[in-house]
């Protein structure tokens, strides 16, 4: 079983590397650096000269972090892949070379597990990282006394000295943020049965709820976009995977600076603010909301800071180059901890008011 | 737990960070290269110019790979640091960045597994990562509703175009290998109480039992080895982790060649000898040493051919640079497959006589 699965890894890589090869690109691409891959005692990799590489590694377990009763195999292989990709993204980085290491319990190692479960897991995994340029090109498959459990471990390239790093925020700079949040949270919710539909009030279309388990489901990392970043000169960065009252006060506790967010600038979207209408009414329902939107995570929207003056061509070339319009939800002052600027006036500290999981 | 873990994590990658920092070495260190590590969304590397990367990873799940009967948690991190650096050295390269995936079951996740587990854990591993140059720069930290399993993925470097494939190999050159085989098996069977000392005959003395033991436990990556080997022209290279009947025939496969390798040649320990006198009489006792030699795996001694021309000065520079008398174990010729010239005279196919976990 491991050894054709190892073999079945080997086709889909080898086929990305030659769908990427084939490709019109004027930088090289990640298959031209691939001397060897899977198949030898360790993979061996050619860096650009005058580049940084950025390393990243996420682990995904079985019903701690999904839940094979909505997780189809194929999604979960592209879930697994954008994870990875977001944190790359937030580096301002380009995706390059991945290294999947799979632990296989007993139920999930029977020959009709191959084409049923592998084949498609496989598929979504490489489908994803080849839609940013990038090849799996190693790893380790082990048998597993335990559950299921799958590690991406990501390589990626930047310009030398160019990575946006989480200490880089200023005083004096303002905060972005790439696009609403709380909807992956809210979609986890429905798909684990915690949102209670009450009789009454407008019940959200299935459309809307679609698009928030979407959200959960099959995240779209912002690789483009944290390329761009890197490129107009943002200062620091960070993708938003635990809530944003944790990654953003992760942001000014490594910049050693205060950041402020704006409550009433905070994005929210109109599927997440059509969904709160069930969740009560007034107080309750503005509770609710804020929760998601500080605390969710898993949207993996990037955050990050620029110098004012730099600003204005930074929302300029991302809207036309990405199709995103950069939110500017608050700015980075002089002293510590993360600040909400909130409706009424009042600033309260939501220093990692998210969650661990 | 989880950031108490991470924070342990990262005063001991910054302790051997800085201990790296302050050796002497001609060379760049691997702390030298490091722009970011634990702490951001990505660890950022600078490549050394005109060197190529390997990378390498490796899982060990609980009662799969390991048993807590017997590995304490100090054993259990240099293991897992010594089975990737094996890997590092069979492709001739130099170790430099470790990147640590733990997945946590609720049994580990307790205040007095910080100390009592993790530390000693943590610290066996950068010992022995430290011990070769090598530094951790990253990893993840989950809870897991399985079992423990750790994960470790090690990038090292080596001159462009030099690193020691598998697929090297000509027919033509020898085969050579750089210590006793199955000694690791063997040790593993006296852990698991799968030898039985018969009353009769001479019982091995507790030194012996310990070296073969501690051959399982504690294995000695070849690093300074494989380095030498791909500066003194070897054409191809394998660490045995699966037995040589398994990894010579990976050889052999990858290149295209016949590898023969001289039964009578195989160096074989004075410790597995007398270990074999319990296990039979004559032709019983031939065959179980028989089997350890070639199908036992993880004695990661390393396995390599070379043109014969420069096979003398490889045994010269090894004895006085490793400390290792290489040992002329066979030949690679024109065909297919791992072949096994017999004491009585026959040749026998042996390809993959190995094990897989």
């Amino acid at each position: 079983m491991e050894l054709r699965l190892i073999e079945l890894i080997r086709q889909f890589s080898a086929k990305a590397a030659s769908l990427a090869k084939g490709r019109a690109e004027p930088v090289r691409t990640a298959a031209a650096g691939l001397i060897r891959a899977i198949g030898d005692d360790a993979a061996v990799l050619r860096p650009v000269p005058g580049m940084d590489l950025v390393i990243t590694t996420d682990t995904l377990c079985q019903d701690v972090h999904f839940d094979l009763a909505y997780f189809s195999p194929y999604t979960l292989g592209k879930r697994l892949a954008a994870v990875n990709l977001s944190d790359i993204a937030a580096m301002g980085a380009v995706p390059e070379y991945g290294f999947l290491n799979l632990e296989i319990p007993k139920e999930f190692s029977g020959p009709e597990d191959l084409e049923g479960f592998w084949r498609p897991f496989i598929y979504g995994l490489t489908c994803r990282l080849a839609q940013f340029g990038a090849l799996l090109a190693g790893g380790d498959t082990v048998s597993s006394a335990g559950g299921l459990s799958l590690t991406l471990t990501l390589l990626g390239r930047v310009q030398e000295g160019r990575a946006l790093l989480r200490s880089g925020a200023m005083p004096g700079e303002l905060l972005y943020c790439s696009g609403p949040l709380g909807e992956a949270d809210a979609g986890l919710d429905i798909l684990k049965g915690r949102i209670s539909f009450r009789a009454a009030g407008r019940r959200p279309s299935r459309r809307v709820l679609r698009r928030l388990i979407a959200r959960h489901l099959l995240p779209v990392p912002r690789v483009e976009l944290g390329r761009m970043l890197a490129d107009v000169g943002a200062s620091s960065c960070i993708d938003v995977s635990d809530g944003i009252a944790t990654d953003a006060a992760h942001l000014a506790e490594e910049s050693g600076c205060r950041v402020v967010i704006d409550e009433i600038r905070l994005p929210v979207s109109r599927a997440l603010r059509l969904l709160s209408m069930q969740q009560g009414r007034g107080r309750s329902q503005r509770k609710w909301l804020r929760k998601k939107v500080l605390s969710g995570g898993e949207d993996f929207e990037l955050v990050w800071t620029i110098p004012p003056e730099r600003a204005g061509q930074m929302e300029r070339a991302v809207s036309a180059a990405c199709g995103i319009r950069p939110v500017r939800i608050g700015w980075v002052e002089e002293g510590r901890g993360l600040y909400l600027k909130k409706r009424c006036g009042g600033l309260e500290e939501i220093s990692f008011g998210g969650y661990e999981h």
